[in-house]
């Protein structure tokens, strides 16, 4: 990340996350529960390609974004966890997802989840970040009833299911 | 911006606004007040190389983010005006503040607008945005008292003349 052309925050925020690919790795990682490199490249509705993916998984580890280390259950495999420092980008992207809602041409089915986070307000993404330090940093469970990760599936499922209702009917 | 990679909301945001210049400028314009393209590139903290300006206003334009006007007062040179959609930024730019500020090395007279944004929280971002409506717009203004640009500018003033009355007493 080397030289930093200005301390403004904005301007850190953008020269850390660097390109587009790192905040869609992030993503991923986030709301998709990919924390392998094949799931990743598997699930990526981007098309990531792979050198691209590991320079990226790369980097976010230096920039102290992510954390890598051996699966327990597989040995070859790496398993990748957010840090706290990504876990604290819920709200920006929540703000992303509200505004591409808004000005630009999502799909129904890919914006659920973005509409859904965006209308539970700072209290639902509070709640999110804890599910995910659980996940991630093995902090305890809230406990509670339905998680804000169920929800945001089942809410994504339902949409794919309507589509493909919606496309059989036509 | 030429083909879509995926519908997702998120991912559409960060292919519209393109590399990190592309909000640099988006910020400039919005807290700077620099709406010609001498004064952006001379005002620029991160040292913008002027073929970039000009290549980002160009895609700014194109994407519906700026819109470009002979200046009534100086016939050769062309004003920037924020559009609505760019307005619509100020909760994503916000977050960005918010974040960088509490995870990377920032200054503090660079962050000081950034703090009050944020601590201002959701009225504050309206109150700012009808602001640049007026200003960008031409929309009607609120009557008030002190605007939000003044409140942030005076902020500023008063960090950077802190950090000089600080350097001098070192």
């Amino acid at each position: 990340m080397g030289e930093q052309r200005s301390g403004c925050p904005i301007n850190l925020t953008l020269e850390t996350l660097g390109d587009r690919w790192s905040l869609i790795v992030i993503r991923d990682i986030m709301f998709g529960k990919s924390r392998h490199f094949r799931e990743l490249q598997a699930g990526s509705e981007e098309g990531i390609a792979s050198n691209i993916l590991a320079d990226r998984l790369k980097r976010l580890v230096e920039a102290g974004l992510l954390s890598k280390a051996e699966d327990p259950s597989h040995k070859q495999k790496s398993l990748y966890s957010l840090t706290e420092k990504a876990i604290q980008l819920v709200p920006l992207l929540v703000q992303m997802g509200a505004w591409g809602r808004r000005h630009l041409k999502v799909t129904h089915e890919l914006s659920v989840r973005a509409a859904l986070l965006e209308e539970g307000g700072p209290d639902l993404w509070d709640e999110f970040m804890d599910e995910l330090r659980t996940v991630h940093l093995g902090a305890p469970a809230r406990s509670g009833a339905v998680t804000v990760s169920e929800r945001l599936r089942a809410a994504y499922e339902a949409a794919v299911a309507g589509e493909a209702a919606g496309a059989e009917t036509r």
